[in-house]
């Protein structure tokens, strides 16, 4: 993605592999933005863990990223023993132990060099297979963007829902790669980003992203969409996903199943741009999806930037021991979804999807 | 309302006239609360301006009845002087110009005492008026209350927006007088309360009088609504309305429209609750209702209370100079609405109410 630091243009992901020999991996520390910009430097697997826990890192490919790279820093302190790396793997599985990408790039990468019998192979092999796992990540979503962007017309203003973006995808994003590449090869046009309450990842990390690659954007209260809906100022809507029922229903971001009813009752396409292997076909539909609920607290109180102190600041909206419910993810029925933009292609339905993965065999 | 402060209950309304001698009207002042409860005393005309126009006191209803006792004010501070009066007025109308209860008040009590000739009837009648305004709100919302509490059962798990409460309208409030009456009548109910982005009324003033109140209920970011009613934690959904077009089309805060599609979608009643006086049959729908626009500030920051300085604090949720879009409103078609609660009854859409009014010859 591209950052402008101080006049300067940069070309950064989310997490990368800053040197090898040391073991340093190095992240965009998600917390502060959009206010500071800085870089956390893991020093090993441990502070990997950190990052994964204290959220310095976010998103399902990011995290599964940052995962793959943490087997492979374990592999370079331990200089390859397996014993001890395997033991480490299963901390960093529990860095977020809800999190599917974390805990299957981990087991990928552990796989990969198990049945190595040399200690520097573990090490090399660990190296490159995190590495390849990132990289994959970026060439999915790059892949997810030149599909999607087929659908952005010139002067076309679209709505997007929390951050699925560069910072929580390794590089690019998912929803907004699409957008991304449609801005890059010329295209004007508008992007209205939800601030994505209780987290705000949308006012956060969406307008930042949207800021740096200088995509004209504004930021609207969530429950402003469908008013834009229905005054005609949205042409599409494009969300990610956390995981796709095969129903075709989805599990994304809460506020998405609302956005999809208004986008339906306008007349306004709702497209879900996802890797496929976020295609959970174990999952008969949205149902039987769980729903994580978090702490109360996340809705009693917001954090943002306090211009005095300079410091981000946590602040109560209600009075202080209001009970509220948190539920952060919502079921989005597949009747409202005009399609999903994958890295194969762009479906109408998951039958065609299926039909897709029977010719090529796909797994 | 009932107010609960150091262990005593006090009953209150939001506004009143505190001393007809002095000309003295006291307030609560709803920029502190739920963290301070604070009485504004205004003691002249002007106060009650600057109350209006610094969001002392805010709401239709609460506004209207400001006006009205302005103008007492007014007459009061100036020995019933019409000349001197009439030019207040206008000073008090321009405190929010596009409060339509503001303006209409000012005028009824101006109206009132112009033809008088005593300047001692002048100030007499003019407190009569006004007083006579409050408590015909207060009357309305009664009924109101009365004719909404008849739709819940025991049991049930009632959503609003915004606050169309007691702090709004007076007393007892028009969408939270159904729940108040349901509440005091015994039956067990719950409310969730949509925190309202971005002025957050709901989380600061609505889940602040249902606790003064003493009814179970939870705050929800607004996009967490439409989850809650699909999994069926919802029973009903009442709120209230700024204004109502001809053809039943109603104007109502922002993410009101978003509420009443889920609730469609999902079989969920959806009621109005408001004064026979919000419909403006001048109004053929609702895209001739002009919606406001704010300033972006509102969305780019949060206003809440900073538990270190003991203070409200401003901080943002993205970057400063980040753009941002604020309608005020949205409108939700009359084909989501299930009917309106009105001081006359429960009409089921605007050709019943129409009826009525023809039989009851009311204009």
């Amino acid at each position: 993605m591209r950052i402008i630091l101080e006049g300067k243009t940069l070309e950064l992901r989310a997490i990368w592999f800053e040197d090898k020999k040391k073991g340093i991996v190095s992240m965009i520390d998600q917390r502060l933005l959009p206010w500071k910009f800085e870089i956390f430097r893991s020093r090993s697997w441990r502070d990997t863990v950190l990052a994964i826990k204290e959220m310095i890192i976010r998103g399902a490919p990011s995290i599964g990223a940052a995962g793959a790279y943490a087997v492979a820093q374990a592999a370079i302190e331990y200089d390859g023993d397996l014993k001890k790396i395997r033991k480490a793997t299963e901390e960093i599985k529990n860095a977020r132990p809800t999190a599917h990408d974390l805990a299957q790039r981990v087991h990928q990468v552990i796989n990969h060099v198990s049945s190595l019998s040399s200690t520097k192979d573990v090490v090399n092999e660990a190296i490159k297979e995190a590495e390849r796992i990132a990289n994959e990540y970026v060439e999915i979503n790059k892949r997810i963007g030149q599909n999607g962007e087929k659908l952005i017309r010139d002067g076309m203003k679209i709505l997007t829902h929390c951050n699925a973006g560069a910072l929580a995808a390794v590089d690019l994003g998912t929803a907004l790669a699409p957008i991304r590449l449609a801005h890059q090869r010329g295209k004007k046009i508008f992007v209205y980003c939800t601030e994505t309450r209780p987290w705000l990842q949308g006012a956060r990390l969406t307008a930042w992203e949207l800021k740096m690659e200088g995509i004209p954007h504004a930021l609207i209260a969530d429950s402003a969409a469908a008013y834009l809906m229905w005054k005609g100022e949205i042409d599409m809507v494009i969300v990610g996903a956390d995981r796709i029922a095969s129903n075709g229903d989805v599990a994304n971001k809460i506020g998405t199943y609302s956005l999809a009813l208004a986008a339906k009752e306008n007349g306004i396409p709702f497209y879900v741009a996802a890797p496929i292997s976020t295609f959970d076909f174990s999952i008969r539909c949205g149902e039987n999806i769980v729903i994580e609920e978090r702490s109360a607290l996340e809705v009693v109180m917001v954090r943002g930037w306090d211009r005095d102190s300079k410091k981000t600041k946590h602040i109560y909206i209600t009075y202080e021991e209001c009970t509220a419910v948190n539920p952060v993810f919502d079921i989005t029925p597949s009747k409202l979804i005009s399609g999903y933009i994958t890295e194969y292609g762009i479906f109408k339905n998951v039958s065609e999807l299926r039909e897709f993965i029977e010719k090529k065999s796909f797994h």
